[in-house]
């Protein structure tokens, strides 16, 4: 009888309605009817990205669509420019190394965000920098990076800026054409509320001329292939038929309530978290002029081990969070307000923290954190 | 009112079991509760592979895994030999060829088996090659290779035995430890019966020693990742959650069954297909000494287009089957019979076939075909 909910950045719940598509019986990849789906689901995700740029649709978790856009992107010993504020910052390092691409990292505190001068200053002082990295919502901190600041410093450079959104969109605002961002990769399992397995991928026009020159070694992820199978409304690999299939509902489902409406909600949820949070006495990892509404880490209190917060949440209760990791793991946790998610669903997780953390002997008023919430829900 | 039937060699069809599972909510991947699942499907793949090497889960099509062993076991400029009769071997060739390695071809005409003693011949005369790829099932043309002979050629040397089993797992033999097979690539959505998104890949002492020595650039490939997470039993990157679990449900059903039991019924179906054809007057694309199990490529009369008896089929009666590629477009039409396949199944997909070739102008008696596949299956 116990309930189920995962505050967490991924996956996130599914819907019923999605679920039931997931669940139907399986059509061929190379049939009319499949590929009416795929133009479909192609078409919903620029309506998310706001974008009229190609979008390509690969069979792999979001990290697949990161190494398609350095691989396809590049060629070895480019120069590329890194912003890393977090685990998922780091990865867009990892892949520039593993690829052996010349990667000048801008380090930026855990819990900040880059400010777009400082991406200036190191593209004036490399003219060979022929793409920028950056994270979109910085999941493992709960930051949020001013894409629409740093789109406008790139957009006067050769170099292209590239956007991994895999956590946030749908969930905080990418504007991908109004702010000048020429590669936006993401996956359907985050804001798209399903299950992974399909991660996606949008090209401008300035990327693919870039695309065009790149020799770095690639196969599965060479986005070229993509493109001439695009040519004939097909992809160049077995598609993740089922996953696709149910993206067209999904992305219906949000145009119903409309992108915007959708970003809207989360940013209320967001609000209430933090109040929450605030209310038990609690205080939040990310600085206040970075904060991201994809999802809340909050610090906890001395002596309390956020791992077990999660455990005791999780096991006993059966309502996911996720941890800290690396340097903050076990002194924050961090609860996703993303997708399928309503105010009640935040009153419930926030009722579950404070019952555990009551357990583990922080002192609070019981009943501050969800009192808090309510207020910020109910103005 | 329309029936669906997928005689195609992947996607198959998957049984209403595995499509309840595939409808459940979804759980976080970073859970004691995923791990069990992880571990039984894990467990459940060397069952199917009949193995007691490691086996990796990735969240890609079978593409995937094939790349994962090209990127993990190899360095630019090393030299490989490659199998290739048909469009799955021209893959190793492209495979080798985007990472720099030296790929020795060996063709084999379509529809022709390799002859392990050419193998032989090739590596005597170049003991540099580090892996032989070769195909398993080969999907364009219904031919068989003979690994186990293959097996016994590459064991003395210093290669390793890379097999791309993506279409024939499950369906026809495959002793991956008996035939001294040092890695497998599959995927689930062929003779596993899930929906597209999983592939997986299993790997010998032999072929980890090779890994370990690996220089070709990769990361979500990079199979040293899988390895290392594994002894978390976790995944470097999020897999595709939902068909993980209901991979252990597919699992369940082939172990239910048998996997020795499920092989001799596809014999059988393969068997009937072949008699069917034959009672129809066409005759069969594949040797018969290098026949598959998995799926029978059927020879049309000049002037029948195969790529319209398989629009026919589909588009008015809902019975798919698959075309002819490249050199046999419309030459051909390939039934697949393979994943929850019966009897009754094989007879219907024969008897839309006799209507359609009717309508088309080739002679026959009327039901030759299904009452060939009926003696075949009840003699």
């Amino acid at each position: 009888m116990k309930r189920t909910l995962l505050l967490t950045p991924g996956p996130t719940q599914v819907p019923a309605r999605l679920c039931e598509v997931l669940g139907r019986p399986i059509i061929h990849h190379r049939t009319p009817q499949f590929q009416a789906f795929l133009k479909e689901a192609v078409e919903g995700l620029k309506y998310v990205l706001k974008t009229q740029n190609d979008v390509y649709v690969l069979a792999s978790s979001g990290t697949g669509a990161m190494e398609a856009s350095v691989v396809s992107l590049l060629s070895s010993g480019d120069s590329a420019l890194v912003v890393e504020g977090g685990k998922f910052g780091e990865r867009w390092t990892e892949l520039c190394k593993a690829y052996g691409v010349k990667a000048t990292v801008i380090k930026v505190q855990w819990g900040k965000s880059v400010d777009p001068a400082e991406i200036k200053k190191a593209l004036d002082a490399d003219k060979s920098i022929k793409a920028v990295f950056v994270t979109h919502s910085e999941t493992s901190t709960g930051t949020n990076s001013d894409i629409e600041g740093i789109g406008k410093v790139v957009k006067n450079c050769a170099a292209v800026l590239v956007v991994d959104a895999v956590s946030g969109l749908g969930v905080q605002d990418l504007q991908t054409d109004n702010w000048h961002v020429d590669v936006v990769c993401s996956a359907a399992h985050k804001g798209l509320m399903l299950p992974p397995g399909v991660a996606f991928i949008s090209v401008s026009a300035k990327a693919d001329a870039l695309m065009a020159q790149s020799k770095l070694p690639k196969y599965y992820f060479d986005l070229r292939k993509y493109k001439k199978a695009w040519t004939q409304v097909d992809t160049p690999f077995t598609p993740a038929i089922g996953i696709v299939i149910a993206l067209v509902e999904s992305l219906k489902m949000i145009k119903e309530t409309g992108i915007d409406n959708m970003l809207s909600h989360y940013a209320r949820l967001a609000k209430a978290t933090r109040a929450a949070a605030l209310g038990l006495g609690l205080t939040l990892f990310a600085d206040e002029s970075a904060i991201s509404n994809v999802l809340t880490a909050v610090k906890l209190p001395e002596g309390i081990d956020g791992d077990k917060v999660l455990k005791m949440m999780r096991d006993t209760h059966g309502i996911s969070v996720a941890p800290g990791q690396d340097a903050i793991k076990g002194k924050v946790i961090r609860i996703a307000h993303m997708g399928v998610i309503d105010e009640y669903d935040i009153l419930t997780g926030i009722a579950c923290l404070e019952k555990v953390l009551k357990q583990l002997g922080h002192k609070f008023e019981m009943g501050a954190g969800v009192a808090a919430a309510q207020k910020v829900l109910n103005p």
